[in-house]
């Protein structure tokens, strides 16, 4: 057949890769498996997420540089959400034989630059022809004994924080869907959020390493949905404030012309790669320092409470806010 | 939408897999990650691989148990190979949502019987919706220090095995794309090697724990290549002799009839998932005393030796073996 082969990506991922690399790695890229070396006194962390054509990304909207960095970043941010630091990846591609040899090369130069900069060593993977375009990248990260923060540990009286401005990244995405041909620079950075998210690979360590955090989970599927998910796991309910929620100016801009309908997209829409956690009231000086310091940037959006499992989010006038979900967490592109 | 939704694929597969589970496993499925606790003194082995729909499988040839199984068995064939035993599972499907449910339901019904047979536990995974159905299993497994054995340790000399009967499973293959409505039962043996095969998760330890292999790979592409893949990395020529190769009885049949044209779908069709290994002089004795006490099925095969690094099979009548292959590893079925 013609178009990219299996081959020819195997030797463009060696060449990105290298052969060994990366301080805990004993065997990279071309045996069996994959080799590498767990530290002693550490848990070892493991999580995998897949990255579909047309329905996670659409070539036309993003660039495949962008696209791996995104590739790496949604398995990054849930190693950073339980307090690990990112060790290794392997990376999983299914090709249709028809893709571009350029776009794919630029793809993979994307994962090596994103794995770099956020300290993976990318060690392995596969590539497999299919019917449809498609990227899982498995993370292997680690966590020392005592430190990780599960999304279940969150108890009444705790306060609720989310890392950045989540939201941005779902009006991002809305944007993109207009297809127009220019948008603003207010635009353009909710539309750079949706494209070019950043794992808060510093920052979920460091509210773990300081014992801060109760319980964490990232923003993948939105704020509504992710929430609802750690106050399920840990039997609590939570109470959201949107006058404290940390919009960003062009969210806050959407926000003031459209009301209930951005706030939905705003909790609903997903693929933020924020931290959502949940802090004890006595730790709320040691979370200050952090953020002081500059070792994070987070802000309180409500309160862990007891009732039902669940979450009330009172809309901008007071009356209960309606944020339905789809069966599916992404709708198709 | 309709169909099968992911929140039912994940409420599925934490039902089948449960919430914990396995001995090293600290968190299972349902956080951002699973944790696991590696053993000290050992190395984390790490492989994925990929089933596609089409590609390398059709629903209408495998029962869903069945390629449950297979899932399972392409990722630890990968840890056997290396010498290593499994201990962790991450399962990311993706999913159209036209899915049958029960079709699904015993699909993971046969990775979690096919995972805690071969002695791994599911930890993990991920859904996506997508445009067609593909399975990726990553596995974790362990190999304690200094056992670990490459694909790059053949030297000049060493004698080449694999164990089983490889083979099988292309000719059962070729017998399922004929679509014929009744088979033979040597021809059903064939087919049930390619549909249900088993990963050697004794055998390759085994090997390696008595350190008797110096070189060791799965035969996951066909003889031919995988062969080819240990020479070159090995940096050494292979010499097979086909008047030794371990045909099963089937096989044998089909041999003495087609001749040429059978013998290149054994040697190059793959999917067989036995280990390709290299044994020096000095080691041979051990290997029989293992074989003896019922520890390995291998036969000779074949030499190592010096030379441009490839494989020479010279054919049953001693010419040079015509193996063709193509781009991609799978033709589409």
């Amino acid at each position: 057949m013609s178009g990219f082969s299996e081959l020819e990506f195997i030797s463009l991922v060696e060449r990105e890769f290298g052969k060994g690399g990366g301080k805990n790695v004993l065997l990279g890229i071309g045996d069996d498996c994959a080799s590498v070396s767990p530290a002693p006194g550490h848990e070892t962390l493991l999580t995998t997420d897949t990255l579909c054509e047309g329905v996670h990304f659409r070539t036309a909207w993003t660039t495949p540089r962008q696209l791996g960095h995104k590739s790496v970043c949604v398995s990054l941010s849930d190693i950073a959400a339980m307090g690990g630091r990112p060790r290794s990846l392997l990376l999983s591609a299914i090709l249709t034989g028809r893709e571009d040899r350029k776009w794919i090369a630029v793809y993979v130069r994307g994962v090596a630059e994103a794995a770099k900069k956020w300290g993976a060593a990318v060690v392995g993977g596969n590539v497999a022809l299919g019917k449809s375009l498609s990227f899982t990248v498995t993370a292997v990260g680690e966590v020392r004994k005592g430190l990780r923060v599960d999304r279940s540990g969150a108890k009444p009286g705790d306060h609720l924080f989310v890392t950045g401005s989540p939201g941005d990244s779902a009006l991002g995405l809305e944007l993109l869907k207009k297809k127009r041909d220019s948008y603003t620079a207010a635009e353009k950075k909710l539309i750079a959020r949706h494209n070019a998210p950043t794992p808060r690979v510093e920052w979920g360590p460091a509210l773990a390493e300081a014992r801060i955090a109760t319980a964490m989970i990232d923003i993948s599927d939105g704020v509504a949905l992710d929430l609802t998910r750690l106050a399920r796991a840990s039997g609590v309910a939570a109470e959201v404030d949107l006058a404290e929620f940390p919009l960003s100016n062009a969210a806050k801009g959407i926000v003031a012309k459209k009301g209930a309908r951005a706030w939905r997209a705003v909790l609903g829409g997903g693929e933020d790669y924020e931290l959502m956690f949940t802090v004890p009231e006595k730790k709320l000086g040691a979370l200050s320092r952090l953020r002081k310091n500059g070792k994070i940037r987070a802000a309180r959006i409500g309160m862990i409470v007891k009732g039902k499992p669940g979450i009330m989010v009172p809309g901008p006038s007071g009356e209960g806010l309606e944020i339905g979900r789809p069966g599916w967490l992404h709708d198709k592109q």
